[in-house]
């Protein structure tokens, strides 16, 4: 059995299967149609079922919000602007970033099944959830999946001392023969604001070096105060160039790029929360097809060599073992689906009383 | 006047068109063909001008080494294996890495401008150079670059106490109105190979958290034993993952997976290095037409737009001004255009033995 997250007493386990029943019928009661809360929800628990906390129903109350406020729109029309057999881009029409990222990332695993390469960028949308999802989708298609997506400014850039940059999440699939498959899932952030908030939930002090005053630009600990708007959180990297805060900086810009400006779609400080109207999300989704490049069995093969080598490799005396990216998540899910899926105690009073409020029954 | 890296006595400066036909005349008398002298010449110098000494023509011995040993192929048969429209697949037959670098991108521009987007990878390659070289070529012509190449293993992976892994390169370049493109050009790693070089040149230690011991896995400063084998750099975010050491691993084996295994190359502690026969480098390349997914002007008023903001946000009291990615190379590289490219008077000595023995004239 694998726990990414230690899991005590302030959380109770609730069935993945109950869990979602509850989660779709929320959205359903927000006049949510149906098959569309199905994808939202399948989004929000693979978080939690893969140990992401941060991107799973503890979201649910912002997700709520943002359709209460009218800030998303449960009955959008995803129009495409631009289509060729290789691209595509989209109009998310204010969806559930779930929404539109499922069908964008659809439509690029369609064109690489055709053509080799798919690529569709999106605009006009809102948050997706966890990254991974829509590279695990072109997975589990046999294909490499590329997901990104422009986030609202809660991150400094280098030389500077303000929220401006996204946490701008880069993720990359790829199958491998008879292993779990490769995930990298991370923000280009020192951390997704996500962990901030978990630290700040246990009243503990983060690490030095994940963030800085915007009033001094001291590295600062105190997670409310990175949350606040005294705050922000470093690339990753860090402050200044010495450790690469540059590059975090820089693969951040990127993300602003291709799934933002490049797709017609805002950027950087620009882009929106849930509960704001227009928020203008963007994202960039693309599915490569390793068995128009060469090969697809000698493609799984060799990542299966290069993932096996990597474990294999002469470890530190400091760690327990080496993971290859998405070993964590994966065994996490296993797990999960076994025990339940852990809530911590005051997100499932939150949700309990969305459902009060809409007349869904409660969990457990 | 800009100059990125700081001149002193150890240093003479070479106007830049003396230092490209002295280049060119040592790869012709190797017998590379003139054209392709001149690809691999231009590379060389773009890096010295833009402030990267370490991937400039200090870097020549090592490129002779390897075509006097046989190990590089100066009359290659670069082949198409695989293409379609979007996509292609080259065999390099063990060419320089900049000539089969040069013709890689060149196909994936000629089928963005025709199809929106063009992928070509390239296995049995040599080192290429600086990734943002090929970027940069995209960009010239109005579209988005991106350049990844695998390379020969320093970096230890997270968890691990190994030189495994390459400094994997990443560069995206995008065109801006009316101002310097961005370029993002940068190892996975905490820094390249080459910036511990110029540490050990200096007789001085690097700074704490960019390496460590492979015997013992504590963080070393010897620039002399993290080049030996008992030291290997760490991945950028640094040891473990508590400042994202594991993103920057991450980072590493997706450029392995894109520029390797996809294109059936090797990839990570298989890469080989120019003096090893069938070293089999991977690159990957890929151009977007932003304006095939829109509207080429807005896209770049708006790069100008995001560069702009960048500069101005809140700045930071401990730094002097806010950088874009690639302003620093360019401001470089005109000053060095007018002022000469600065040598190492010990590269340079290396250069004009070399030139001895071939009968080139030597320099200045």
């Amino acid at each position: 059995m694998f726990e990414k997250t230690v899991v005590d007493e302030n959380y109770v386990r609730i069935p993945k299967d109950r869990l979602f029943e509850f989660v779709v019928d929320v959205f359903k009661n927000l006049d949510v149609p149906e098959e569309d809360a199905e994808i939202v929800a399948d989004n929000l628990i693979m978080a939690d079922m893969r140990g992401v906390e941060s991107h799973g129903v503890q979201r649910l109350k912002r997700y709520v919000d943002g359709i209460e406020k009218n800030a998303v729109n449960v009955h959008p029309n995803i129009r495409t602007v631009k289509e060729s057999p290789v691209f595509a881009v989209l109009d998310g029409d204010e969806a559930l970033g779930q929404v539109a990222g499922y069908k964008g990332m659809k439509m690029a695993i369609e064109k690489a099944k055709k053509v080799g390469v798919g690529i569709v960028g999106v605009r006009n949308s809102n948050h997706y959830g966890i990254a991974g999802y829509y590279a695990l989708m072109a997975v589990k298609e046999g294909l490499v999946g590329i997901s990104m997506t422009t986030s609202r400014p809660l991150v400094t850039h280098t030389g500077a001392m303000e929220k401006f940059m996204g946490t701008s999440p880069i993720a990359v699939g790829a199958p491998v023969e008879n292993d779990h498959p490769f995930l990298l899932d991370m923000a280009t952030s020192m951390v997704p604001s996500g962990k901030i908030e978990v630290y700040r939930r246990k009243n503990k002090p983060v690490p030095e070096g994940w963030a800085i005053s915007t009033e001094t630009g001291e590295i600062i600990t105190d997670p409310r105060k990175i949350l606040s708007p005294k705050g922000t959180i470093l690339p990753l990297g860090g402050l200044g160039e010495l450790h690469g805060g540059h590059k975090g900086y820089g693969l951040s810009a990127v993300v602003d790029i291709l799934a933002g400006i490049l797709n017609g779609a805002t950027w950087s400080h620009h882009v929106g929360g849930t509960s704001d109207k227009h928020s203008d999300v963007g994202h960039f989704f693309m599915a490569i097809d390793p068995g128009a490049f060469g090969d697809i069995e000698e493609f799984k093969m060799n990542m299966k060599k290069f993932v096996d080598e990597l474990r294999g490799a002469k470890k530190h005396p400091g760690f327990e073992r080496i993971w290859v990216h998405g070993e964590k998540g994966f065994l996490t899910y296993e797990t999960r689906l076994k025990l339940g899926v852990p809530i911590y105690k005051k997100v499932l009073d939150e949700m309990n009383n969305i459902a009060e409020k809409l007349g869904v029954q409660t969990l457990p």
